[in-house]
């Protein structure tokens, strides 16, 4: 495990010496006479549930606001929509499998693994089919990574509109996934010498396909069946799903049944009239894959303002880049006047979440919260409007810009813009 | 990210080479009139539920068999007993929070966080009593963690009796905790001088309690209010538990209410009755905290026989040590006459979950699959009898040693000692 402060450059005690003394002590209150302290609760007074009363277990019933949540007003039906990971509530890098933000477009097919095939065809050698038994007999790798849809925080190309980074950042998360690698599925085939792309099918209604260069497909693609330790959730793909590490979270096709290797890439729907950038110019730029480098502060946020009032306050916050790790992130208190590094916490892997944290002392005024994240390439998230310049305010897709809260004196928080 | 091939010495290419050419090649039959291929299946011809059908998502209904389970003849009430992990039916090292085994003294706990409250008290300038609000505003941390039960595989002392590892070896489960380090807490309310040991308490109907030295406390463990990026689940300990890492399950006090800080220890019943190591002299080892180094072979097991016949086929298990990560794992298919060193696979963090592999070509004989592991302190996992000659067989407690699995010719497995 990587030191949590080694990126900061902070010992262990200067550490604590910042955040428990000085001048952000936490005032604790004298809380003897608190009646959750004198007075016995109920269940200090009776006996809970057994250990047979929930084979596989749920969140308290206390956590019920931790949830997904769709936009009705964003898309015509349900069956083909999206709903959002609530960021603000978690914690650390992994997204439980309940929250993981689902993206479908004939709804989530119930797939009998018994009966689901992975097909290879097209210029191969021998072309084959699957068993998801067969797949199991292959050489298993387990690797964290997020899945990020091109269209997260598509709204905020032409303003801040929604009040909460679940609606603005939540089409994203990060599991570990387990599975084989591509290659060796494409090796036991044979790819003929002439294969330049793959296009992977799914096995729901809506039959999603896109096209993958076959370098990428041959590098570090994934055909995985497991998600944080358990099969893949039916919203995510069960029994299997392709794993493009890094790249746009379309290209991820669920309930995979099909591999077709060819020489040209197949210019489906997915690839021609949706996922791809039109920019000021009219034209439109096409196979634009990799996940930009992004951040987002999760707390304080809309939906997670500040409660306790002045002084020791914790900012929470993600970072992430289809190209590698995160080498640093920057947070700004000030609308992005003065910057300071962030403390990145837990494990780094390529291609994942990385959590960071900054503790401050709050003095009750206003503030404009903002992070930067730069990544292991040297890539850094660009201000809204500096991205604006580039690509006009027409696209939807890939806006990794620096996102902006506006903390107000009693704590409440707003999505506004700054630039 | 660790490359998962290192530890083996193996390049990326070598591997691809004994995997997935050679003689273990898998022989994938001729599929073309396979009605799964031939016939379009129900979930390609109808759509299925939107993104508001589930909040909070649960596994497939194909997935039914992948619970928790108790054994009722254990213990004389299900509210003062345990259910185990099923580690068969798990891929990689972090454990699903509806799946991680469960052990409590007066059923679960089902607490109202605005009306918990957390007091330190005993040997300190000022005593504290913090809100879970007030917990956050410490500085947070993440890190993976196993727990594991010292009864874990507390029936093998006496020879093979549970069929299948969910039940010898399934009191463990591995998540990321997030929260604040205890000594941050313990140094806001200032420890006295004299102060040696603390005692965390419970806040449900049992008041767990036991005696932890203060060196431990100001070293690693951790005040958790998530596990896996979401609040703790209710029968972990929700919203807030004490993180002992890499020593025994029962010292993580769940539904943290109360820490003393004193100046010896409390002698309770969990460290005097319970939890310790009766010799075959007929002395008992007290304060056997570290969960020595250990593993079990996952697949096959005896809830997951080899259904594919012979040939190519993967080996699966978990090394983990409570005194550092894992440096090697051996696998041994003929009850420890031969061994081969096993990939680990994965995420390697200290007192977490390790995944090892062993792809291997079956011959269809009968084999007995044994794991060894061997820790970063150079610990090595011992034989039953190796460890009865010094523990005698009486313990219930801390029961590290080598388990055995006879896989039959039809691919069925069962719990067996060869030594």
């Amino acid at each position: 495990m990587t030191d949590p402060l080694s990126k900061s450059g902070l010992s262990r005690r200067s550490l604590l010496t910042t955040a428990v003394a000085g001048s952000a002590a936490l005032t604790v209150p004298a809380r003897a006479n608190d009646p959750a302290i004198t007075e016995l609760q109920p269940w200090m007074q009776s006996l809970g549930d057994g250990v047979d009363a929930r084979p596989y277990g749920t969140p308290s019933p206390y956590e019920a606001d931790a949830v997904r949540r769709d936009v009705p007003w964003l898309t015509a039906d349900p069956i083909s929509s999206v709903n959002f990971t609530p960021l603000h509530k978690l914690e650390g890098i992994i997204t439980p499998n309940g929250l993981c933000f689902e993206r479908h477009h004939g709804g989530v097919a119930e797939v009998d693994p018994a009966k689901h095939r992975l097909m290879i065809n097209g210029l191969v050698d021998k072309p084959l089919v699957f068993t998801m038994e067969d797949l199991k007999r292959f050489p298993r790798e387990n690797h964290v990574y997020f899945l990020e849809c091109a269209a997260n925080s598509g709204m905020e190309w032409r303003g801040a509109q929604l009040n909460g980074c679940q609606f603005t950042h939540g089409m994203v998360h990060c599991v570990v996934y387990t599975g084989v690698k591509l290659k060796h599925i494409l090796e036991e085939a044979g790819v003929k010498t002439n294969a330049k792309w793959i296009m992977p099918e799914g096995a729901d209604a809506s039959a999603m396909t896109r096209s993958i260069p076959i370098e990428k497909a041959l590098d570090d693609c994934m055909v995985a069946f497991a998600m944080n330790g358990e099969a893949l959730r039916p919203e995510q793909g069960y029994p299997l799903r392709i794993v493009v590490p890094g790249w746009e979270g379309n290209m991820w096709v669920k309930w995979l049944r099909r591999i077709e290797v060819g020489d040209e890439p197949w210019h489906h729907r997915e690839e021609t009239s949706k996922y791809t950038d039109l920019l000021a110019s009219g034209k439109a730029r096409r196979f634009t894959w990799e996940m930009d480098v992004k951040s987002v502060i999760t707390s304080p946020s809309p939906q997670a303002p500040i409660t306790h009032g002045k002084g020791r306050t914790v900012l929470s916050g993600l970072a992430w880049s289809g190209r590698g790790t995160i080498d640093r992130v920057d947070v700004s208190l000030d609308g992005g006047s003065n910057w300071t590094t962030a403390r990145v916490d837990g494990p780094s892997h390529t291609k994942a979440l990385h959590r960071f944290y900054h503790e401050f002392d709050w003095d009750g005024e206003p503030l404009l919260l903002q992070s930067r994240a730069i990544d292991s390439e040297g890539w850094v998230q660009p201000t809204k409007n500096a991205l604006r310049d580039v690509r006009g305010t027409e696209s939807i897709y890939h806006n990794n810009s620096i996102q902006t809260w506006y903390v107000q004196k009693d704590g409440e928080v707003e999505n506004v813009e700054v630039g």
